[in-house]
């Protein structure tokens, strides 16, 4: 298992006039805690676009149990738990500030040659945090 | 079961750096087909907030199987299936312009008193709608 | 002077905590209503990057005098006025429902070739649009 | 005049398929370099509001100069240099981590009671930044 958390703070323009955050946000926020959990990793995921391989996203869910306010600070924990192979399943945890679980959710994503856009296996550096998993 | 069908134009803002639109986006498209649905059946959600009455979103989730690209329109049908009750499940398919079903998806709402912020029963217009499903 | 006329209707998520239309997202309505006149004067901008030119913005600004509401319909009225050269400046108003006045606007474009990333000259038949400005 | 400094990380869905951060999320930028300065001076935006009043845009602008791109660091400096009176302009320069100056903007904002949604006098501890500029 491998887990890394990341703080948010939540932005204006990421409010609806529920006057919480917008639903579709949290998606982002995943997208945040997983590209700042691949760079604590040493894979910062724009490198590894450099090198070739793109990480699209083939699906993902949210549960929503407790609203997210304006200029909150959000702790996001991530884990991956099973070990990776042709794809990756990213898994999170988003905290308030009075650290209520206030979602969880989880993303899957695959492996993509960034020229011929065909799947390819994960980059050897990706592979190898299969030993801490 | 209860069906409804609209078209969206991606926008430029709504593509990323890898060309295609950003799986974000597909959380509010489904949010544009639900409202369109809603307003089609005869309870537009901006009229049910008006009296008293807000859906939050307590959960959702979406498969990417297909990308979707700049400026295509896009179809989004959108399904209740399951009666509704002190919550409504919406489901939905998007197809490209070619016909191919390029992600299926789903949320979860609940019912709010807009003053209390506490869950409340379906307004009666949409209760009403059960007898269609 | 070239002018194009089209509708949008305000998204749950474009709105903020203020419970109006986040200020952010009338350069998006702009970039919608600016798109949708190059299709109708015969210039998809969609079919223009497939042809190698690309339309960074270089500029913009935007005055806000009313504030816009979740499901409104807006109307926003785009003109060119100057000649287009090396550049091309839109300019929009955005309409609501009453017919108030609660937007103006405006974005600077140049023409870029998508392979070299260096300005080039419009297209000719963007160029050929001059004969009607 | 009364400066800040501070910066953001460039996200995935902020970037476009013309592979650069589209020009609507500068705006974002702003608004969260306009927080953080009010934050830092000892005016939180979000206490602001709590105490009743909101400070509604009513214009701003923004030129473009050099793309900002994925996952780059961005530093943005903002300026007040104008007294505070029913208004307030914000000024802001965009850098990259080349050093280079990427952007150059300004907002206007007005301030409002956030009962009655009518214009009001600024709150005394912004008034009082005034000694400052």
């Amino acid at each position: 298992m491998l887990t890394h958390t990341t703080t948010i703070r939540v932005q204006y323009h990421e409010t609806d006039c529920m006057a919480i955050v917008h639903h579709s946000n949290y998606i982002r926020y995943f997208e945040t805690a997983r590209t700042e959990m691949m760079r604590a990793v040493g894979v910062p995921y724009a490198e590894m676009e450099t090198a070739g391989v793109m990480m699209p996203i083939i699906g993902g869910e949210c549960k929503y149990l407790v609203p997210a306010k304006y200029d909150e600070t959000l702790t996001i924990r991530t884990t991956i738990r099973n070990k990776i192979s042709a794809r990756v399943r990213f898994e999170y945890e988003i905290f308030n500030e009075s650290g209520e679980l206030i979602s969880t959710g989880s993303t899957d994503l695959a492996f993509m040659d960034s020229v011929t856009r065909r799947p390819c296996r994960p980059p050897a550096a990706i592979a190898a945090l299969n030993t801490q998993i």
